[in-house]
């Protein structure tokens, strides 16, 4: 595309791109993540020497392509959602608006970054709406590819989990990071009464001990006999938990460790996390399911051109025709409307023609980078913590419908006027 | 873990570590991947000063913990079943011997890098024999993490993917790469026919022209027009394809073009590219569902201290007995039995406890990393050609049961003797 858009010329009609998702999957929201992440690799977008020699010795594509990469450096303008806003299906997402060359070379980098932060994003948030305000430690690195893991745990915080296990994401995003013994522990010590005397002498007894290894309630009578009852917590990671997190309860209780907390793992979802409502959990800890999206790992953004300036300087709206797969050309600006009562009603996208509309909720965009620069309190540590809060705000917008788990329409419809 | 064994001085007991899957979630077998990527991460694998600042300042770990992470390198031995080999639940994938504290503070990035790849490898598999020799490129870059996806195309190339259109792994690790134009090149031209002129300009008749922008009959009528009957092929991205492949081929045929090739993309994966087979194509593009597992995104691989010796020299198994989550104990021999023609019958595991099994079959474990070398035939652009070839007579070993897409049980038993 680039080669031939730079033979023949339309390479620099001045273009708007727009992401947007057609569906949820089910879901009655989503989160919008990895903004913040993505205006920095944007930033850092270039092609160095290793790269543009392979391209050229593998002919890939031309001269004068080569030459236009080597120079490459985002120079445009990118508004969107702020991260950690909801989205509904066709929400205007992300805006870049820049030469054809410039924005179409961004679509994989751009929608890699926004569809897997934000399917994580989306997930954690039903997850965190399950625990109805009970702490969820993200714990998840070790089934999601290595860099991945890193994002995901980021993506997971924005959406309202309390901690991560992954140390190089409270390095780089500044989380709160939390550990754990795992099973390996327990079974290198020569019993499970050195393993936690061990713990305990380098954690102090408010560490968590893991008591399922050999026998929970053995285990448990160890762990308390070792710590006393002033020990932190205890950690379950298998059984059938409904049932067993009532009875450690009762006899941490009987042992005087009243206030030791439980905390659960063991494969847990939004809907596992829901069916333990009931019982006496203190803390989740949940890995597989939010770092793969809980049964949707990608969030089916797409990046479509939606405007273009003609050679005689005129901005016309464009937009596939195919079955199954239009969409709205021309520029857009989404209003979230709300009631009285502040609670969102709909998702109002106005297609821009002549005039901006008139304000009549909630505007969502704002400016993301300009001029190639990226708005820094978007960036790093200090962004992650503004997405969360923003995020907070507006899921307190939903109505209550948003938190089923059960598979429906999206809780607010997406009206284009 | 790391500051309690390094306190309590069981940190050097010399230990046995081992990965495997406990049940492949309705798929029939599952293929290995991952294992040249990791070889060199775990090479690479250190403490710098940025990390290490962190953890003093965070308090994470003890100083006498930062020493050593500060001198960490691995310098111990790692056996494992050959990357793109087929592997079972049960599977002794791969062994990591080291002193505790060297071996237990890989389980993140092991695990990570083998559940991820191996799930992306196991999933393309299925595509490539429901795809019964067709060419299927790889096109899934944008809907996963912009890192995972390199090692995404890397994992479907291995389980027999034909081509990516991730350029960086093409550079990296030497897949053949492959490129396509998108909606967005015909939306900035003027017309359709401007956007074929310039691609057919660009990149000769032999390009694959995109006809689904407006109306496929008329895009197919224009495509024809523009590049003449020698047009290399056609992309079908939208609409009811086992229909529209059908029409497609006979109005190719019509206007003479009966050597273009018609490549389908639009949401494909296993099912649908069986629902397919009948059908005119000659080259899939999947892009979601093989770089998200297609249902499956991680292959729930485990990382189990599995022996230790004691503080008498002595090796003794260890093994977590807890409810549904219990393993076997002990170092292992995997040996895959074969009938008289070649076809696999079973997983036969040799639990070792003093002497070596007699070979009854295809010994599967090889040396991978020999006091923290890595075994260079598996790195690189050579290790994804070898993974790849093993593939394929694995593959090729397995009885015709292995090739139902429907869930079921595994084709082969596990035995642990």
């Amino acid at each position: 595309m680039l080669d031939a858009a730079l033979a023949d010329g339309t390479y620099s009609r001045e273009s708007v791109f727009e992401v947007f998702a057609r569906r949820l999957h089910g879901r009655r929201y989503g989160v919008f993540a990895g903004t913040g992440r993505l205006l920095e690799l944007i930033s850092r977008f270039r092609f160095g020497d290793a790269e543009l020699e392979w391209l050229r010795s593998e002919r890939v594509v031309s001269e004068r392509t080569l030459d236009w990469l080597a120079d490459y450096r985002f120079t445009g303008t990118i508004t969107g959602y702020r991260e950690g806003e909801v989205y509904f299906p066709g929400s205007p997402l992300l805006t870049v608006e820049a030469p054809f060359a410039d924005g179409v070379i961004l679509e994989t980098l751009v929608l890699s970054v926004l569809n897997y932060d934000s399917a994580i994003a989306t997930a954690a948030s039903r997850m965190v709406h399950a625990a109805a305000g009970r702490p969820i430690a993200e714990m998840g690195s070790r089934r999601a590819n290595e860099d991945a893991a890193v994002a995901a745990t980021r993506a997971a915080y924005i959406a309202g989990f309390s901690a991560s296990s992954n140390l190089e994401a409270g390095r780089v995003w500044g989380l709160p990071t939390m550990g754990t013994a795992a099973h390996a522990f327990t079974l290198l010590h020569d019993t499970e009464e050195d393993a936690f005397r061990s713990q305990v002498a380098a954690m102090g007894v408010g560490t968590t001990l893991l008591v399922d290894t050999y026998d929970v309630e053995q285990g448990i009578e160890t762990a308390v006999r070792v710590a006393g009852t002033e020990l932190g917590g205890i950690r379950l990671d298998s059984g059938d938990l409904p049932k067993l997190v009532g009875k450690v309860r009762a006899q941490l209780d009987a042992l005087g460790a009243t206030k030791t907390k439980i905390t659960v793992t063991n494969d847990l979802d939004e809907y596992a996390i829901a069916a333990l409502s009931a019982s006496p959990v203190d803390n989740y800890g949940v890995g597989t399911s939010v770092v793969t999206g809980s049964g949707s790992p990608a969030a089916g953004m797409v990046y479509k051109l939606v405007a273009h300036k003609t050679d005689a300087g005129e901005w016309i709206p464009v937009a596939k025709k195919s079955d199954g797969k239009a969409s709205v050309g021309g520029r857009k600006v989404p209003i979230r409307h709300l009631d009285s009562s502040g609670t969102a009603t709909a998702e109002v996208v106005h297609v821009l023609t002549t005039r901006p509309p008139r304000a009549e909720g909630r505007e969502l965009l704002t400016t993301l980078m300009s001029d190639g620069e990226a708005d820094a309190s978007f960036l790093g540590p200090d962004g992650v913590a503004a997405a969360r809060a923003h995020n907070a705000k507006a899921i307190d917008e939903l109505p209550e419908e948003a938190f089923r788990l059960g598979a429906g329409d999206p809780v607010l419809k997406t009206l284009f006027v």
